[in-house]
């Protein structure tokens, strides 16, 4: 398998874009995609000051390593959850990335506020995400951030949509736009660069860029049903995570509808389609 | 396997809803659901003139049997596709249908047109749905009617919009309606009494009222790809296309944020969830 650009042997097969790349090539193309989300759907502003999310994992690793080659001066914040050794893997490989990318790195500690997340019975989950929010909105404005990056996946957004739209919960689609501009004062922008990034792009940058990420899953987390329905569908549709996140956040066309010049029925152009589809006929007999 | 009603032996095992029916009950099950969506979405009008747009296939049958046994005046109209010996079929089908329902049943031809749409090369499916779109709108506007009422069915409503999404097209979104009002004087509104029901139910209710139902699919049907998904997300999450289709058309709910009167973050309500969580936790150390 060769390199589509240089010739090169690959070590990307990215399926979406029916694509080969060997690993420089790749960079290059990851880093432009990511440009490209933050310029068409305006993910960062000019005067923001970035807070970038990060966690140890390969997704938000990224997320700061790209950001750092595009240019972007922002900080760094680790919440450590304190969950044993998981928590003291990621932390030291959050502190690794940031000397690494030359990245200033804050660090709020659950403990700091009293809370324990491994004595908590049942939905440690659902605790866990309310005290990332908070901590992430709170730093951010305490420190005059205006902006919060996550390292949000495709693959995140749509198994986040599927999820909840069948569990009725449609306040949450907007969740998934690239950026949320705050609706209160108290509240910082959300910006997910990565929000057209699928997890294997991520993890192949991770890789060749050699990204210290911690690749073990938190002892709480749960089996993500609906991230493995997207997994299958993507299997079945390349590109079906990122097609529909770009998708849900597009908007609407604007559609003029006319009446057909022959028939006088709705159409979209002079001639309807049936009255084009009864031309092919008329002229077949021709 | 027992009802859940009655207690006799249960023909219906809907995983959607954990319930075990007979068939009597079954069907007052189906009724009341299909009642309920009408109801719930004003799917009809009081004055509506309903024209059930019928295929001889088990859903829209399912959907003539069930208004008839609601109570709804309407008659019935078949596209004869002219699609050999699938077309003739269909066409007895809907003939016994409407014999067995009393129901007055129109009849139009794509001949009539001068269309043969088994000599199209390619893209057969397309023109069909373009030519069945276009009569049963002037068929039913040049014959009084106010509202097409077709036998679209949760799985078919689901697997379009994933589809069209991820293709990038939003605007088909608002196709999902239960019901769409014209917005041209030449369109007549266009309802689908059945979109909150899934296929497994239709055909339990058609085979139990013995309607006559062809059950070959169309000799040019291309391979249904998104319902294969569709059915497969289902069987893991038994419910989800009618879970789907329902949290798309709800409204979204009007959130009331205000501050927290702890720690004057943003919350919905007057304690926000971390400060409940820090709560949790300075009472456990007492």
């Amino acid at each position: 398998m060769k390199c589509r650009k240089c010739g090169k042997k690959a070590v990307a097969n990215l399926r979406a874009y029916r694509l080969s790349l060997c690993s420089d090539c790749f960079v290059e193309f990851y880093r432009k995609l990511v440009r490209r989300s933050i310029e068409k759907y305006g993910i960062f502003k000019n005067n923001d000051r970035i807070l970038a999310a990060i966690s140890g994992g390969k997704d938000s690793a990224a997320m700061a390593s790209v950001l750092k080659e595009l240019g972007y001066d922002f900080e760094m914040l680790y919440i450590d959850l304190g969950i044993g050794n998981y928590s003291a893997d990621s932390r030291e490989k959050v502190e690794k990335l940031s000397e690494m990318l030359g990245v200033r790195l804050n660090i709020v500690s659950l403990s700091d506020y009293g809370i324990d997340i491994t004595k908590l019975r049942g939905r440690i989950c659902s605790a866990c995400g309310t005290a990332k929010r908070y901590i992430m909105n709170r730093f951010a404005r305490e420190n005059n951030f205006t902006v919060v990056a996550t390292g949000h996946t495709a693959e995140d957004l749509v198994s986040f949509y599927l999820k909840n739209i069948s569990g009725g919960q449609k306040d949450y689609a907007e969740k998934l736009l690239p950026r949320i501009e705050p609706f209160d004062e108290k509240l910082v922008a959300r910006a997910k660069p990565l929000f057209e990034v699928s997890e294997k792009e991520n993890m192949l940058y991770a890789i060749i860029r050699k990204l210290p990420i911690k690749m073990e899953e938190c002892p709480y987390a749960p089996r993500q049903e609906w991230k493995e329905i997207v997994y299958e569908i993507e299997l079945k549709k390349p590109g079906f995570a990122k097609n529909f996140v770009r998708g849900l956040v597009s908007g609407q066309r604007n559609l003029n509808f006319r009446h057909c010049s022959i028939c006088g029925e709705v159409s979209l152009g002079e001639i309807c389609s049936f009255c084009r589809l009864r031309k092919r006929f008329s002229e077949m007999k021709l």
